[in-house]
This record gives structure tokens, C-alpha cells and sequence, in this order.
């Protein structure tokens, strides 16, 4: 039996996650993690008997402790729990499916543990690629991209050596308000920002799907993972995401992966890789299909995008500015606080007022992100 | 330096396959095979210095020889020419493409010889596939696809289990007639078949691609390369041909292969897999490509597909009698002897009429193919 642990069991990849393992039926949980999500983390502990379960907030987790006191399961709370969890004993994989940079620590440690990771935290390589990468080599462990669009170009690259490969093509759905420009945009209200056209998805990524700041973090991602410069990612429109991205080699092949949208497949693909499993679910009909379309992303209204870019090719600090002011910029407009375009305008201005530091350590890559909180918090 | 014979190397095949050659410059030509095209022979026996050139035609194999008498290379005639460039001594490759039935017994030869094939004849597994696919994996020998949807496939299944795949997607263009009625064939002229509307190819394929027949017999061959039922080959008509091909896994992944047309890119992909060189070419760019379109093959008006599911369903001597119906029906076509419907009918008449046999000998096909023949000539 393969045995992993999960960060951040309760969201919409640790539920899928766990919907794969219950499918499979041959994979053992040997930890959870989340935030305070007790009730689910309950039903969780009950289903599938993990060792240990940590819970971020203490007092949640003291809550858990007292309801499941008839099982097994040892509960433990806040970062060391998470770091317990992350760097378990007898787990092969590690999935950090945690939202926000809450997800670097665990997944150094665990790295450095000999752990494979199964990664869905964006913030990991977006804001420490240049810290996680080499570790990862030198452990030789490896970083399994689960999000739909990397699992896609990791499956492209397959039976290809590196040198081959000319560059990245990562298709974007253009989210909702793709052909908008921003004059209409300009009175955007939260409900209609999240409703995402193909994909089902968490209030905070919707978000970031609308503005293209999600594809932009890709991008960075992308070239942590794949060890290429961000000029060499093309971000390609295809708002049917069926392709769900492609990789050019230097003689003009392209290699693509296609799919229905579901995100148990590379989920799947990455806890049983290179081993493809029977996977209940939609097919695509290319009979019944009718298009694929194909368009170059409008950047002048989603220039979150550029900003990604510019980040992504000055590195140091500058890409955890760009991901610390997204958040809590999307938080503010969450919460009503901004206006939809605004979004960008804090995020351009916060990357403009920082000083980039080279090759941050961790320390200054928390700080990076305080400090930018603390502009947007201070701001007017 | 890497060594090769070409068998057919004034063809479009053959002499594409030496632009890559030379291009590459890191690849040795040792022989060279063509039916009668003596001058652009002597062409490439100046450029390339092959230690042997067989012609099919012993009266043109004498006329080269006198005029090639300055130079090192030896010339042979006829079928024991063919097969002794199929085997010599110091090949690695041997590719073959020639046009026909010819191509079997020397591919034969050099597969016992110990040689990879780079396969553009597609009678070859066609007609003998059930001899041909066990010698080459009993001589441990790869077979390589050199025609643009086997090399599609074969690209797409790298780093994947057989046990993975779910089916094969073989794109097809849909040909010059996609769209029209079997009414409005009727009175189809050869100039109206030759237009085709993407690839440049010779004159009896791409009357085959405006048939159809030319899928059919790509889905018998695909049987064989893949080790798949015919029935888990399904055809989509994809018309701007930008997907060569795709490949069904059992979690619901597709990998497809994707570019511009060019046959150079399955050549080279053969000749130095699994490496990747750099071609010159266009690319496909994705930014301003607009759409691909997606359709089911019409086998009402195309039935000679069908004839062709058919005849792999059954195997035996079937898909020759459907290959050798097809053959000598178009070249009646390009004859002006008989009107375009009449070669799927003829096809279908001379598979209705055979008495199948099952695994015949390569003595049994060429009997099954002369027979075909026959019962066509003697029509009416």
C-alpha cells in the first residue's frame, strides 16, 4: 500500500485527493491537515484512521481531540503539527494542497524528510522555487505538479529529454470576463467574478481566474518546474479547457494533454506516476465536439499577467510581492472592501515600491510578504 | 555516425527522408532503392556516395551503371537488388518506401537481418502484419512509424504502459469531398480527387485520402504498430490537420501530438528517436490559429472506411484483397478507365467475393493480391 499524508484535507483538492484514495482503494492516510474545518476533519479521521491529524488553530484542535476520543488518531495543532504531519515516519508522498505560503515550511521539511511531493500549493515555487528546487534535486525527491495545466505539461514531457524542449505553451480558459476591456470592468461585483466558465473551483482562485493572476503564478510556477525561462511559457487562450497545455519541442512537434475538466486525474496521475489507473468520468467526444478555439490572452485588460511575467523574469523577492499582494488584495475585494480593478492597480503598485532581494532565505520571504501586507493595509 | 539504406528514395518519402539527412549531417546513407527514376538517382548517388543502388528495372540498372561508372557505388537490379540493400551489413535502419507489395519481402529480410525499420509502406503491416510485428519483436527490432498519424501516436505513447491506452484517435483530414453526398461524387474528375486540401503527397495516396481508404488502411496498420483492436481505433476528422493524432488513456487523458504539416518531423522523429533534433519549419502558432474543428467521418458517403474496419476486424488474407482492390481501382481512376465511386465499389465487390485465409503465408498474400487483380481486369 503507497502511504501519503495530506495539507489541507478539507479544501476542494484534499477532498478530491481523498475521493481518488477511496476509489483506488489502495493507498493508506497516514495524515491530515487543515485549518479548522472540524466537523469535515471528524468524517475524515472516521473514514480513513490517519495516525495523525493536525489542525491549525488550537483551540479547534482541542475541540477534535475531545470528539474523536474513541479513535486512534493523535491530534496536534498549528505549525508544528502541520510540520509533524509533513514529515512523517512512514509516508512516501506528502500532497500540500494548502492555500497560501502557510504551505512552504511543511513542504521543506518534508522534502527534506526524502517525501515526494504531490504539490498543489502554488505559493511554494511562486514565492521559494529558487530555495525548493535545488533541495528537491539534492534529496532526490520529486515535485509532482498537481494542478491541471502543470500535471498537463508534465505529462507532455514525458519520454522527452529537457534539451528537446523549445517552450511551454500553457493554455487559459480567458475566465469570465474574457473580451471584457476594462471600462467594463470597471463596476465588476464579487458575484459575478466568481462564476468560473468550466471549472469548479475555490472563491480565491475564481478570482484570480477572472483577473488572469492565476495563470500569471502558473507562469512562475512553470518555470520552477519545468527549469525554463518565463519568456519561453506562452500563455494560449482555449476557452473550451480542453487542452490543458502543450509543450513545443525544438523540431515543431507539439505534445498536448486533453481532458474533460476534472482535477481527480492529475491528482491521480501524480499519486500512482508514471502509472496511468482506471479513472471513473467523463470522456471527451471529439465526434460530438464541434471546436477547440484558440486566442492570444488580452493583456492590456488582464495585465496581471504582464506583472507576473516581470516578476517572474527579476525572481528574488519580487514574484512574493506579487503573490502576497494578489491575496490580500482578492481578500479585500472579497470582502467588498475594493473594487474589482483595483486588484491589479494595488499588486502593480506594491511591485513598483519593493526593493528586490536576490535569492531570498525564507525569513525574507515572510517578511517580503508582511511588509506587503502592511502597504496595502496602510493604504490612504 | 549513424548508418541507413532507404528503400524508394526518389519518392516523396525517400527524398524528404535525404533533406533530413543531409540537413542533420551526422547520418551515413549506405543504400539507396528506386523503381526507374535513374537521373535524380545518379543525383543522389553524387551527393551521398552509397556503397550500393539497386533499380528496379534491370535495363535501367545497366544504363545507371554506365553512367555512374566514375563513382564507388556498385548497382544492383530487381528484388535480389532490393534485398541486398535491405540487408546490408553495416545499417542500423533501414527505411522503407517503397510503393506496394513490393516493400514486404525486404522488410522481412532486413528485420531477420536485425535492422530497425522506419516504415512509410503501409502494405507492409496492412497485408503481413500478423508475420511481420511477432519476427520484429522475436529479432528484438523496432519498428518505427514514418507517416504522420502512426508517428503522432507512437509520439504520444512515450512514457506510457501499453496497458494504459483506451483507444486510438487517428485524425484525418476529411479529404477534398468532406461535406459532399455520394450524388455529388458522382461525376468527380481525376484533377477534382488530386486537390488535397493540406498535405502535399503523391497522386495514388491522395486519391486515397479523398476515398478514405487511405484511413482504412491507417487503421489496419494501427492495429498492428499499437497492438490494438481496429474497433478501439476510432477516425475523427479534424480538417485543418494540426492534431496528426491522439491517444485515449484509461484515466481519461488524451495526449495528442500537434504541428504543422510536414512529413520531415515523423522522418527525423524515426530516424533518431527517441531524440529529438531541431527542424526547420514552420511552427503552429497557437496565438493567431483561430480554431480546430472536430467531425465524424460520413461512412455513408465514404464507406470504403468501413470496408476497412471490416477487413482488419477479420484479418486473414481480407486486408489484402482490400488493399489490392483499392490499388489497381485507383490506378483505373487515374487512367480515366473507371468513374470515382466505382473504386470502393470494386473494393467492396472483390472482399465480398474472396475466401479468407487465416494467417496466410507471404506466398498466400501475393496469391491473394494477383487474384484480386485478376477478378478486377476481368470485369464485364
Amino acid at each position: 500500500m503507497k502511504k501519503i499524508a495530506i495539507l489541507g484535507s478539507t479544501g476542494s483538492i484534499g477532498t478530491q485527493t481523498l475521493e481518488v484514495v477511496r476509489e483506488n482503494g489502495d493507498i493508506e492516510v497516514l495524515g491530515l491537515a487543515a485549518g479548522s474545518n472540524i466537523k469535515m476533519l471528524e468524517e475524515q479521521i472516521r473514514e480513513f484512521h490517519p495516525q495523525i491529524v493536525a489542525v491549525w488553530s488550537e483551540e479547534k484542535a482541542e475541540e477534535l481531540r475531545v470528539n474523536v476520543a474513541d479513535t486512534d488518531t493523535q491530534i496536534v495543532a498549528g505549525m508544528d503539527g502541520l510540520l509533524e504531519v509533513a514529515t512523517m515516519n512512514d509516508t512516501e508522498i506528502l500532497v500540500t494542497a494548502v492555500v497560501g505560503m502557510i504551505g512552504i515550511r511543511p513542504t521543506i521539511e518534508a522534502i527534506k524528510a526524502g517525501k515526494d511531493i504531490a504539490l498543489a500549493n502554488k505559493e511554494t515555487l511562486v514565492t521559494a522555487g529558487h530555495i525548493i528546487m535545488p533541495l528537491a534535486k539534492k534529496m532526490g525527491v520529486s515535485i509532482l505538479p498537481v494542478d491541471s495545466e502543470h500535471s498537463a505539461i508534465f505529462q507532455s514531457l514525458q519520454g522527452n529529454r529537457h534539451g528537446a524542449v523549445h517552450k511551454i505553451l500553457l493554455t487559459a480558459s480567458g475566465g469570465p470576463f474574457r473580451g471584457k476591456k476594462s471600462e467594463e470592468l470597471m463596476e465588476i461585483k464579487v458575484e459575478d467574478a466568481l462564476k468560473h466558465p468550466n471549472w469548479s473551483m475555490g472563491r480565491k482562485i475564481t478570482i484570480d481566474s477572472s483577473t488572469m493572476v492565476n495563470k500569471g503564478l502558473e507562469v512562475i510556477e512553470a518555470k520552477w518546474l519545468f527549469d525554463v525561462d518565463v519568456d519561453r511559457v506562452q500563455v494560449v487562450v482555449q476557452p473550451q479547457s480542453i487542452i490543458h497545455s502543450m509543450v513545443e519541442y525544438v523540431d515543431g512537434a507539439i505534445i498536448a494533454e486533453l481532458g474533460t475538466p476534472d482535477m481527480k486525474l492529475p491528482i491521480q496521475y501524480a499519486l500512482y506516476y508514471p502509472e496511468r489507473r482506471f479513472l471513473p468520468g467523463d470522456r471527451v467526444d471529439f465526434w460530438t465536439l464541434g471546436k477547440l478555439e484558440f486566442e492570444k490572452p488580452d493583456t492590456d485588460t488582464f495585465y496581471g499577467l504582464e506583472l507576473a511575467y516581470e516578476a517572474g523574469r527579476k525572481g528574488g523577492s519580487l514574484p512574493t510581492v506579487f503573490n502576497a499582494a494578489n491575496e490580500l488584495a482578492v481578500s479585500k475585494f472579497l470582502n467588498r472592501e475594493i473594487k474589482y480593478l483595483e486588484i491589479t492597480e494595488i499588486i502593480e503598485d506594491c511591485m513598483k515600491a519593493h526593493k528586490n532581494i536576490e535569492n531570498p532565505t525564507l525569513e525574507q520571504i515572510l517578511e517580503t510578504e508582511a511588509a506587503t501586507y502592511e502597504r496595502i493595509n496602510s493604504r490612504r
